[in-house]
């Protein structure tokens, strides 16, 4: 009994400890697939495949995304949601690029949910584009719960962030269609061990393409590219 | 109009759009703040120090509590608390340096809450502590929304992850009292701007410290365990 708060937990009978999610969580996710649904048809009626980018902060995910768009630009159209707790300044670098390009602040919130796709779908030109690239609210966790509509979810984890979080975050990996490995620039001053986390993801989820590659000096482009135009009409 | 699900949305009258966070989240904090307050009170009474670590995945929070560790370990009496959504990979790697530590699976959940925390004191020898480590689950958004009783906030960002995110993840920048630059021996090969990153932060929170460190080459580590020793005893 804690003297405390007069509980009754005893350490000795629960260790490790383990929390559940909280219920209410479900309730949510249902309005989300039907939206998501909404979303989908929405997508098709146009014919436009859609992509959903997750991954941690930092991973890079608009730099591959420009690395895509420069790819790609002269043979489809494309527009971009871009999602973010605050700022737009991920936004601007794409529009700069002329980009369609529609930003999403959670105000806070950690992911982004097929409602908020849905707004930001009517304020993009559907009608011009062929593929539409969503990049998701930093996080490894949470967006992976929120079917968006898209077609393809993507993850992305960088070099720096160690080849062990498929254990420490599997749901993103069991989820996705393809795993990228941004950054692979970094490796010489780093101990990632490809061959592992690639036996970590296909342990998760063996359908998953893994794809190394480095937007920066642009190995391994080529490959993720070719995934790509393979889902394009 | 919308021809698909027949809402109401206009794409000209709302750009950029804005989602709020949903609302039953209150709720949950105001339960959170309870058990927080049950945890201070409890890790007071038994004179120990407790610190929050939280950051993005792959970050270094790890790295930074093991060398932290050893260079506390011969003059303060350490516990930790090891927060993931899976695995026990990080608590099998601190019991290893033989400091007591309990591991905590939220199950997919994407933070530490002060009940879970509260578990997890019980679990520790708390009568024979004067420091407890937490280390929170790898996201930068959601667990600075749970105070969990500890006495100081700390976040770190990896220069991997890029001198902008405080643009894009605020809260976190806003609530902490110390931001720890982690794998500063990365600085030659990316463009992390160290003052342009210092300059959001206090923009957003200017009593913050700002502790630019490589737990890998010892640089800046001298700063940081001075910063925790002045909050100890």
């Amino acid at each position: 009994m804690c003297d405390t708060c007069g509980c009754e937990h005893h350490p000795q009978e629960q260790e490790p400890v383990t929390a559940q999610r909280i219920p209410v969580v479900q309730k949510i996710l249902n309005a989300n697939d039907q939206a998501a649904q909404e979303n989908r048809e929405h997508l098709k009626a146009h014919g436009i495949t859609a992509f959903n980018f997750m991954s941690s902060p930092g991973a890079g995910k608009t730099t591959l995304l420009l690395a895509t768009i420069a790819a790609l630009r002269e043979r489809f159209r494309i527009g971009v949601i871009e999602g973010d707790t605050a700022s737009q300044v991920d936004a601007e670098i794409i529009a700069a690029t002329g980009t369609p390009v529609v930003q999403i602040n959670t105000g806070g919130g950690c992911h982004l949910d097929a409602p908020m796709v849905h707004s930001a779908l009517h304020a993009l030109p559907l009608d011009a584009l062929d593929v539409a690239f969503i990049e998701n609210v930093g996080n490894l966790i949470c967006p992976v719960s929120f079917d968006l509509g898209q077609d393809y979810r993507v993850a992305l984890l960088s070099v720096p962030e160690g080849h062990d979080k498929p254990y420490k975050y599997p749901a993103i990996f069991e989820a996705v269609d393809v795993v990228v490995v941004t950054k692979t620039d970094l490796m010489p001053y780093l101990d990632f061990d490809l061959p592992k986390f690639t036996e970590l993801v296909w342990g998760l989820n063996p359908a998953a393409s893994v794809l190394p590659l480095s937007a920066k000096t642009g190995e391994g482009m080529a490959a993720w590219l070719a995934w790509v135009e393979a889902r394009l009409g």
